[in-house]
């Protein structure tokens, strides 16, 4: 069942395909999972030879590292198909440029281009029928680092696996969402690791979101661990703020994952002669405009939601809602994504990837 | 093999034992673990049956909620053989408490007392040869809670693991041990989950010591990440620095962990007549007493290691070396810490605990 490309990867095939036991009109997020994986393993200094294998379990020492000092890191993109069958990735250099940014702030390996690139598109190629047509639809790809090496020792380890897991996908958020804006809880130190995708910064949101929803939000947007006075970006977001005609989002910097949606929306708004601000946004900035009926969008921005419309916002004891527009920024920005997503416009940008 | 206590704790013995392949004279720091393990997983809202079994892998779904999104917390303890083959633990009600609260703060579910105690002392009389006598040798305790529950959605997970691994050990440190006092990284924010121990906290620190390690020296101590100019702790241990006869070391606060060991040394300091101040410590004044010559000792101290002496420390582009003292505050305090922890001295604060 083994055969090799020229690049030595290895694919060994599923025998029998889950996909007929799979409801794909009823997909909850993230927990139904292709027929094959990724792996390779970092061993005595260098990454062995990648492999494709039946999706499957990992046995892994309880000493692992990955368990006691939460070596991990990983990334999320998306797989499209358009009308012709043709599968489509949107800016994945980005996503793999990421990934070995995140694993250098953990002390982590970086991950070879062409081992990554060949073991994707071989992947997706295997598991084409898993990503179905139709807008809204896609295949979530999930590549994640995590240290394998026995030994309790608070120290790099020398052993690791890159993996990548893929799983069918609908829309990510249901229902409206509410953001909390933060005032005592953080996400993320100054010359500390929030700008990396690393597993711990996810855990570390889950009690105060858990608080904030117990007060009726979903999301939390966390400002600086300093002074709070600042917005800074959601928990799997980077959040936009719409004043009048003028689109604010924060800067990125040591504390703030440098999103690839982020990226594009700026650039898509820029160019539908939209006046986007890149600076510091005030948490007084936006209660002061929601007050005089100036703010007229706040919305998220990430690979799993694309762009996500937020309705209200609390701060301290307070809570706002939104306008409900219908020329808003966050639809035609929206739109204009899934265009180039989903191969239904021209991309002049050059982001779209065949897989 | 199975037999069962009043508490439904399932003991399944190994059928060898791996005791014979170890050199006791030789253990590399939490490399080596014991026959047996302590398991007890949580499912449906509760802690199922713990069970005692043979140490061995974990089959863990690639997509398990702690690859990705760091839901893992741990302690560290010791187990201590005297001259009568009695073994004893050090104050493990509080490893007990402060998992339970690195739990919460990572939205991870609490673990019953009787659970781990009865869990832990089941474990340790059966592995109780691994326990070896004499001063300095002792069994490293790493009771850990895992996310389990596979499915890549960044929120808390329905299913973890609560696991006991056993490791023999000497002393924790070789060789001579100068820190870095941090100057731009750092190690947690204000809000977030440096007073968790929690594994992300540690994975952060790797890459900023690899470069402190490059410029010679073995840890870093943390400064806050607001102003860096507070001396916090540093990656395994807490930090004390004895100016002239005086005792200085930071108090607790978010991000920083409450150290049993601290905690001890605190106390018996105290109780030895020697003045203790619990303030926040400004680097400067280490800088200028290291000047003056008034810096007589830094110390670090925790579990493993139990007190550390630190004979050098760097700052931005200076190094200072500290004087070698005979009657040093960090071995006074140690030797009274061990005279407990190994039952040869009275125990008045009742930290000793029979298992
Ligand atoms: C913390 C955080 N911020 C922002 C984003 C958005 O980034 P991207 O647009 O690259 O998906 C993500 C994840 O996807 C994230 O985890
Ligand atoms: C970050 C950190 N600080 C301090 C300590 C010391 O704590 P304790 O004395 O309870 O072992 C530890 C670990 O043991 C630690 O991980």
């Amino acid at each position: 069942m083994s055969n090799t490309t020229t690049l030595q990867l290895e694919v060994e095939k599923a025998k029998t395909s889950k996909i007929n036991e799979v409801d794909f009109d009823n997909l909850a997020f993230g927990s139904v999972f292709t027929d094959h994986m990724f792996i390779c393993d970092y061993v005595n200094g260098e990454w062995k030879t990648p492999k494709i294998i039946p999706y499957q379990s990992l046995v892994i020492d309880p000493s692992a590292r990955v368990f006691h000092y939460g070596q991990a890191v990983f990334e999320g993109m998306k797989a499209y198909k358009d009308d012709n069958d043709q599968i489509w990735l949107f800016r994945p250099k980005d996503n793999f440029d990421r990934i070995n940014k995140s694993s250098k702030r953990m002390a982590m390996p970086e991950f070879p281009e062409e081992y990554f690139f060949e073991g994707l598109k071989t992947l997706l190629n295997l598991d084409k029928d898993w990503i179905k047509k139709g807008l809204g639809n896609s295949l979530y790809i999930r590549p994640f680092v995590i240290a394998s090496e026995p030994g309790v020792m608070a120290s790099p380890a020398e052993e690791y696996k890159f993996i990548i897991i893929c799983a069918p996908a609908q829309a990510y958020y249901g229902g409206e969402v509410r953001v909390k804006i933060a005032d005592h809880y953080s996400r993320a130190a100054s010359g500390g690791v929030g700008a990396a995708k690393t597993a711990g910064n996810y855990a570390a949101q889950f009690y105060p979101t858990k608080l904030a929803k117990e007060e009726g939000f979903q999301q939390v947007v966390w400002t600086d661990a300093n002074t709070h006075e600042y917005l800074e970006e959601a928990g799997t977001m980077n959040v936009f703020f719409r004043i009048g005609d003028k689109l604010l989002t924060a800067p990125t910097n040591d504390r703030i994952l440098d999103g690839i949606t982020r990226k594009s929306v700026i650039e898509i708004a820029k160019d539908k002669g939209i006046d986007v601000e890149i600076r510091p946004v005030k948490v007084n900035e936006i209660v002061e405009a929601a007050k005089k009926g100036n703010l007229k969008e706040i919305f998220g921005s990430g690979t799993a939601a694309v762009i996500t419309p937020v309705v209200g916002f609390g701060y301290k004891d307070k809570k706002w809602d939104l306008p409900k527009l219908t020329d808003a920024y966050s639809s035609v920005i929206k739109e204009a994504i899934l265009n180039i997503q989903y191969n239904k416009s021209e991309d002049k940008y050059g982001w779209r990837y065949k897989a």
